[in-house]
């Protein structure tokens, strides 16, 4: 059966003569029977059309209806859990449990409600209170589509049409035009019926919540530059993730985008020899979970040459030569981290164990390069593989660790394991504040991959991790002000006023910025309207 | 003479063979003796350098000390505040007093002073503490420099050297490059040696405020897109701030523009039939002061056709033609206009009064045309005369009024003139929400002229007025957050911590988001490290 996008209104005319793609079993390679359309680009602009009266109509709809708009998505969601994670197992090869029923699925259904609370309690807009000049602002939405391209790797958590840019977006009073991954078309499918029916319920127009399955490259190009669109998201590889940058920046609309990352992790001569045991099966266990597709995989290592470094290095290369590594989520996996490790071994690096794969399998792989080689190539030596693979660089001492620090292009996390007893105070207070400034999030004694859906959590991180080293894709409120516009009112009557700016607090718990002070006090002053 | 830039450690073979520039005085035309050099792409390059080694240097410095060299700077431009007001006023024409000395020259030491006090008070960093999960983060420097780029219409309080891009650039930790206006070198020059004096008062790094004069275009572009270049900012025409954006985007570093602006002001026919003349008035002042060369400057005012709109045309012709212009910033000043009225004529505006210039000299200049033509071509009659030049726009009714917003491009103000009584009020019902959505800042029953720096100040909106809609240039602590990144600490220890981020609030009185709870207190829960 080929079934047709989330766009409403689509022609009869439309539909026909299209391509169509379908999504594959990783563990057999098989292609699935549901086949889906890749969309002309007047089906994409029918959606933006949608998208423009759904904006209109989001700008005047109470808080409320959207945040129960999230909160009844989250339920439909868990209502039809079971048949979502299945349909995500068979796409992705991701273990139903406990990865995606208990811990992936309550991890988007988390965000979506959270974003609905965010919505509901306000304190997300920043308001912000002169009141003697009766100046007064806040974030509100962009007035348009985002358009969220989404990854292979979380078929919930960071799906385009229900992880978390999608929940920031809408959160920000914004319609959501979200094209599904390749990867698990059909799961996406089952979201975005969960996503109408939650609309339907509470007469949001359909133009608020949009999906296509695929179009042309070209089209996805033309479509973030569309000008009645808002702003696009994008977590993917560098390559598709730049083209969009471009095509987005050409025509002035922001873009947010999650790119590569080899998320370096340094091990301190301390730590090494206090704990290198544990720390190997730490590092085995974060880099070949989930076949090492996570955007913080840990792919690159350094720790000091020597015997203790070349302990670990042992410990590590049989943990990952004796598990057998899981399927990849894409046909083009393997192909993928073969094209990389061409080229971290011409830039240096040797094969330790692994290095083969085809199709959807990729045997566990270790790579190992001197720090002073590390030093010559780093660009090529930072080349990211995605999936159960790790460059071990072997750092002479503490200065070059810092050099290789020093070295690195922009990642979105970069860890530090010290031992308990201040050894290594000294390297760490050497290396700490280099590689802080390459990094969106830096860690202490723990692997980088599980991103606590926190408010204090950066998933984000200075280029070419992300395209701007402000903002994070991952934690509410913070998260939400990507998709959200500076809105001042400069001596509007008082009821004219947005709620949120008026003198009395209309939630009574949001907090607004009043004079100076966070408050969630009503403003009682007079104020000369 | 022939100044050198601020940039320490320039070879004597960097300094030869240059061309040189020279500011002129409006009044005159004629050209200035002060020689500036233009830079060499090799001189710019040393700039980077010393910028690179200061942002190490200000990484590691108290906030005090950044506090107080933002501090004393100001104190030294005051102390040397006549002659820099003298200076500017030579150099562009515009009033020693009030508008040097009184009000620009206050504004100026009173931004930095806010900058200062908001390093040391550290709220604008928004440290955000999970506290049960140990992730913690804060906004921070982008470790290296911010390339300014200053107008011609403030030669202080938006100089490149000492304006609100600078100021929030400095606050946030980063080092500045500024490129000076060739329409007030010399006022630039003064500014600058005020600045370095501070600098070397407090044990400053030189490469912590830079400033040259000029540089090829090409170079400026390369400036922008330097590998070790972190950001930069530009205020100035749509034209060359585009070039920036497009190479600094495809280096993948944020820049941050204010472009072009209209700024419609809307008068419904209430407030028209209510105080017509006394808004006539307002409107002539605002237009035309400053030779009408303000970035809020209206350009574009809508009214009611019939007899009150006629009226009001009337009145404010007659304001326009009995008041003399002054002196443009510019030698380019009266053909830029020429040009852009041309444009307005091509697209169906007729002139009613004045319309001729030459040079540093336009005559005050209103245009007419109807609603029903400006639909017709809205992109043509938007287009901005930078100079004492507005379009007045007949429109049919409140519906025409509202399509004229709806067709808008992005703006910095918006205005809505309405009556005391309420007769207007369904009309501003209708117009607001449209006219909201294409600016950055929405005023009621005052010219947008005068940009109060406010916390809740926006001086920004969406594209094209400026690069990002999420942003605001003036108004401390939100202008500070464009020149930083968001940087987290996962599982730190507490003594490594950032001292803005650990249990015990360093200041006292810093703001933190602790728990979803806005508090200045101390984090007494024990937080297991």
């Amino acid at each position: 059966m080929i079934y047709p996008p989330f766009i409403d209104g689509l022609k009869n005319e439309s539909k026909q003569h299209r391509q169509v793609i379908s999504s594959h079993n990783p563990k057999t390679g098989e292609k699935l029977v549901d086949q889906y359309p890749v969309s002309t680009f007047a089906d994409l602009e029918t959606a933006v059309n949608n998208a423009q009266f759904a904006a209109g109509h989001l700008g005047t709809s109470l808080p409320e209806k959207i945040a129960r708009f999230l909160e009844t998505y989250a339920e439909n969601i868990e209502a039809n859990g079971d048949e979502i994670c299945r349909m995500a197992a068979l796409e992705t090869a991701l273990p139903y449990e406990p990865r995606l029923k208990t811990i992936e699925l309550a991890r988007t259904t988390n965000q979506l409600r959270q974003a609905g609370a965010a919505v509901r309690e306000r304190s997300w807009r920043m308001a912000t209170i002169d009141s003697a000049a009766n100046i007064r602002s806040m974030y509100g939405p962009l007035n348009g589509p985002v358009i969220v391209f989404g990854p292979n790797n979380f078929p919930l958590a960071f799906n385009a049409i229900s992880g978390g840019d999608f929940a920031a977006a809408i959160a920000a009073g914004n319609p959501v035009i979200a094209k599904a991954h390749p990867g698990h078309l059909s799961t996406s499918r089952l979201l975005a019926e969960a996503a109408w029916e939650a609309l339907d319920a509470y007469g949001l127009p359909r133009g608020t919540v949009q999906m296509f399955y695929h179009c042309a490259p070209e089209d996805g190009l033309k479509l973030v530059a569309h000008p009645n669109v808002a702003a696009a998201a994008f977590t993917g590889s560098r390559g598709a993730g730049l083209a969009l940058k471009q095509a987005a920046d050409a025509a002035g609309k922001p873009i947010y985008l999650e790119m590569s990352s080899v998320n370096p992790v340094y091990v301190l001569p301390g730590a090494l020899a206090e704990r290198g045991e544990a720390i190997a099966a730490e590092f085995f266990g974060s880099c070949t979970m989930a076949s090492g597709q996570f955007c913080t995989n840990p792919g690159l290592i350094i720790v000091p040459q020597g015997q203790d470094g070349e302990k670990f290095l042992q410990t590590a290369a049989a943990l990952f030569q004796n598990n057998a590594s899981g399927p990849l989520l894409s046909e083009f996996g393997a192909a993928n981290i073969q094209r990389s490790l061409s080229v971290l071994q011409k830039a240096g690096a040797e094969i330790v164990i692994g290095g083969t794969g085809d199709g959807f399998r990729h045997t566990n792989t270790l790579l190992r390069v001197s720090g002073e080689a590390f030093l010559v190539d780093p660009a090529g030596l930072q080349t990211e593989a995605f999936g159960p693979v790790s460059l071990v660089v072997m750092a002479r001492d503490a200065q070059e660790m810092t050099a290789t620090a020093a070295s690195l292009e922009g990642n979105l996390t970069g860890t530090i394991y010290s031992d308990s007893q201040g050894s290594d105070d000294d390297a760490y207070d050497r290396l700490a504040p280099v590689l802080a400034t390459k990094v969106g999030r830096l860690l202490n004694d723990k692997m980088p991959t599980g991103v606590a859906v926190s408010p204090a959590m950066v998933h984000g991180g200075p280029y070419p991790a992300t395209g701007h080293p402000g903002f994070t894709a991952v934690g509410i409120p913070a998260s939400i002000h990507r998709f959200a516009a500076l809105r001042c009112y400069d001596n509007v009557r008082q009821h004219r006023l947005p709620p949120e700016l008026r003198d009395e607090n209309p939630t009574g718990d949001m907090w607004r910025l009043v004079d100076g002070r966070w408050t969630q006090e009503n403003i009682t002053s007079e104020i000369a309207n």
